[in-house]
């Protein structure tokens, strides 16, 4: 801390605004591009799938050094056997606020052979998207401006090492101009982000202290397809459990046996039949208790977002949706019941004559505020008790098959908690300021899908929590031909040192300016 | 038929009994056990997996050859891209009947990696059955006697190979001690059983004249575990309708699209119970219209069967069966709706959050006597109509899509019809004295599972049918390690040599005993 007071300077609360972070990182960034990408480009090839701990480990350490450049002092917060999260932290004298960046370094599996282009880890930058034509191209000299088109594709370049080059081509415009900050910055880079973040949990509560912000920003996931810049302010809940029901102990030829051994199969069909109703409404006692009404802003917001719907239906071949006149946005901030899969025996031609010994159902629910997983679970248990089965977590042995004519064994996944930062906070309100000055009129989605950090985060730090997406929607953000539009990483900047420079609660308060670390004595 | 009718001579119609063709066979069969086993060997030694036709081709001239060395006429009946089926006759002035004995010398796929002794074509002696320490023995030398429970291992040993060895032995034990005869008989060896006689029909229609019988025994299958003799007198017929029920064109994020998109497994888990209550009932409007009524004959043998329910109960596991207090012998006997499978989607932890495209299932009705596949066919399609489905054969293009907010396909495959020969016809009850000669009291089934072969003769040749098994029960039938216990085949032999000296129906008929055709003019 010593050092980093040495590294900023103390500046006069009217000096600057937060358009003018804005303006700075744009000025800053239309020099700089070359640069920008090529500490892009480095990183992009650091190969960083999930497994490869030592990779991995060598995405974190080259994070730190381009944090620690900008001034950040920074350190690896280590699990066993999980890659370490590249903490850093920047503190601005006199600040009332903390915020915390969050990204992710881990990529999604890299399925090299599937790529068009030179393979995941050897980032080309093409002149377009390749749906459109596009064709490799050179980095441009530095000193040439790139077209807002262009876009670089490697894994990672979406999800999500385009917002740690933002952060980081944020914060470096920042200093270089001198543009006085609130709030003492953090940044909390994570590795196990793709495989759910397993880690992540146990690690906040041992470093609760450090990681104490009065804002988390997760800086993740896309844009809608019209390209507006959105906020999420919250993500559902997650449970998923598996439902096994058990018939014979082996499978039975069903010449022999059909009408006289129970079948699983449709055993199975009946108990996901009773759950849920022909509109999609929940069937199961109380799944709808405790939810927690939608405010007046969070109603606004859903009315506002703009509705798809009909091109969507159009595009997936729906005649009609669940629910009726329920939109998409609507829908997604009300809890839900889903069937992943279900799997007994064998169709098809070929299947054999057989009554199978097993019927699987993976059923997962989205839940909203005010649902709690524990209890979400406790309550389709008690349902599927109601349907006459007898409930284990367990293998059923000899005297339970021998005892109960239905059993169903249920298999608990690991659940996320919902989360719903309201936008009536006065945190939200600067928040989405700050970002419309950046990019103009925001999108607000009181609820997205779940994301573990999101409810991590609000669960262990009890901090407020919202999502900032930079990437293009059409980055192929988990498949193989990933991309980043360039025009995007460039808005990502600008949005990012809006953030970085937000202002404090209440009145102006004083404000300071990043130095520059490496020119300073 | 003059080259036959010189190889029989006629004898008074008080020579000989049935009992006297039971004797003749155990008495020639003992002396020529070495023989027999030898005959056995070579065939089994004949590769026989469908698709390799010229291998299946081998096994048809080896069958004609051993009927030909029993004075049987024989020819091979073709189909095109299929293995022939050999033909055979040898006639017997005067009878007033003729009887087809049909088996088949095709095996289930042979899946050579998966036998304990040295594959399915290089037939091992064992001491005994495998699971109780069997070790191979060489065969015994001629003249010596057998032990009951050696067992032959090779494919095709029980099913189907040892029914025309014991056919071949019965025959030749019948010529050599002149047993006189009151039937015409024909030999129907088809090479195509392990995939459900896919030629079979077109070819007993095109040889209709030809395969003209007062009745058709088919010598395939197995006994019940008490090695009690069995005849089956019908056999439920089949369909199986594939059910793909559409949701959105692609699969979709769960998170972002579940309680507005429809889901497909959810269709069809409502649209499968809809299928049948709890009991097993199945609800499907007019399902049991037309089912003929079991006649008191047939309800006393089902009375009769054996039962075994608890014990099956508990080796399976189940705690009830479907239908309470009805047994196994019972519900083979009355139709039923079974669900083979059920696929959408994706089961377990490792799951994707999805809305799955598509689910299928694949139900298969089992009919009986008095229902028609095509009506119930009709009836299920009715039946998802209903519930709401557009029912289509095809796959769903765009603007169908657009226009039914649910729509299920369904594919159907080749049905079966049911076939039940009644037991109290003459034939059926000739039959039945016959084999009580040979083995003691009858298990009479009015109906065992689908039979192709049973279902085409009944159907287009119109002819008393009646299944006639003689291999053990634990002989791993389509599997790896298939065996015949020896006594089971010195039990066949006799059986039908009872069954080749059937007696004409009503008084006392010429008889012709056969001549030794090799040793003839």
């Amino acid at each position: 801390m010593a050092l980093l007071a040495l590294l900023v300077a103390v500046v006069g609360p009217t000096s600057l605004s937060g358009s003018d972070a804005v303006q700075a990182a744009r000025a800053w960034r239309e020099n700089q591009e070359r640069a920008i990408l090529d500490e892009f480009v480095g990183l992009l090839r650091l190969p960083n799938s999930a497994q490869d701990l030592a990779a991995l480990r060598r995405n974190a350490q080259a994070i730190a050094g381009i944090l620690e450049r900008r001034g950040v002092r920074t350190r690896l917060l280590e699990s066993s056997n999980a890659p370490p999260v590249v903490y850093g932290e920047l503190a601005t004298p006199g600040a009332r606020q903390t915020i915390t960046f969050y990204a992710h370094y881990d990529g999604h599996p890299a399925e090299p052979e599937r790529w068009y282009t030179r393979g995941p880890f050897s980032p080309v930058l093409m002149s377009t998207a390749l749906e459109a034509g596009g064709q490799p191209i050179p980095l441009p000299n530095p000193g040439w401006p790139s077209d807002p088109e262009w876009r670089l594709y490697a894994r990672s370049a979406a999800d999500d090492k385009a917002a740690i080059i933002a952060m980081a081509a944020a914060l470096e415009a920042l200093r270089q101009r001198q543009v006085p900050l609130e709030a003492n910055l953090k940044f909390f880079i994570e590795g196990e982000n793709e495989i759910g973040s397993p880690h992540l949990e146990p690690l906040l509560r041992a470093h609760r202290q450090l990681l104490a912000s009065d804002l988390w920003l997760l800086v993740d996931g896309a844009l809608p397809a019209n390209r507006q810049q959105q906020l999420v302010f919250g993500a559902r809940g997650w449970l998923a459990l598996e439902l096994t029901v058990y018939g014979p102990r082996r499978e039975l030829d069903s010449a022999e046996f059909s009408n006289w051994s129970p079948n699983p199969a449709l055993q199975l069909a009946r108990l996901l039949a009773s759950m849920r109703d022909e509109t999609g409404k929940v069937l199961i006692e109380g799944f709808y208790r405790g939810v927690a009404p939608l405010s007046k802003a969070e109603l606004e917001a859903i009315a506002q977002a703009p509705n798809y719907d009909l091109a969507l239906k159009r595009e997936l071949g729906l005649a009609e949706t669940e629910g009726g006149s329920r939109t998409l946005a609507e829908a997604i901030n009300q809890p839900a019941l889903n069937i992943r899969g279900i799997a007994a025996g064998t169709v098809g031609a070929a299947a054999p004559r057989r009554i199978p010994a097993l019927a699987r159902a993976s059923v997962e629910v989205h839940l909203v505020k005010g649902m709690d997983p524990r209890t979400t679970a406790a309550r389709l248990a008690e349902h599927i008790r109601k349907q006459g089965f007898y409930v284990t977590d367990a293998e059923p042995g000899e005297s339970l098959r021998r005892t109960y004519s239905r059993i169903c064994r249920i298999e608990q996944e690991p659940a996320l908690n919902p989360v719903r930062t309201p936008i009536e906070l006065d945190v939200s309100q600067r928040v989405i300021a700050a970002v419309e000055k950046a990019r103009g009129p925001v999108m607000k989605m009181p609820t997205g899908g779940p994301v573990p950090a999101m409810s991590a985060v609000a669960g262990i730090l009890e901090a407020p929590v919202i999502l900032v997406p930079i990437a293009n929607h059409d980055g192929n953000q988990h498949s193989h031909n990933e991309n980043l539009r360039l025009q995007n990483l460039w808005d990502g900047i600008e949005v990012l040192a809006a953030l970085m420079a937000l202002p404090a609660p209440g009145a102006p308060a004083q404000k300071s300016t990043l130095a520059a670390a490496r020119s300073s004595p």
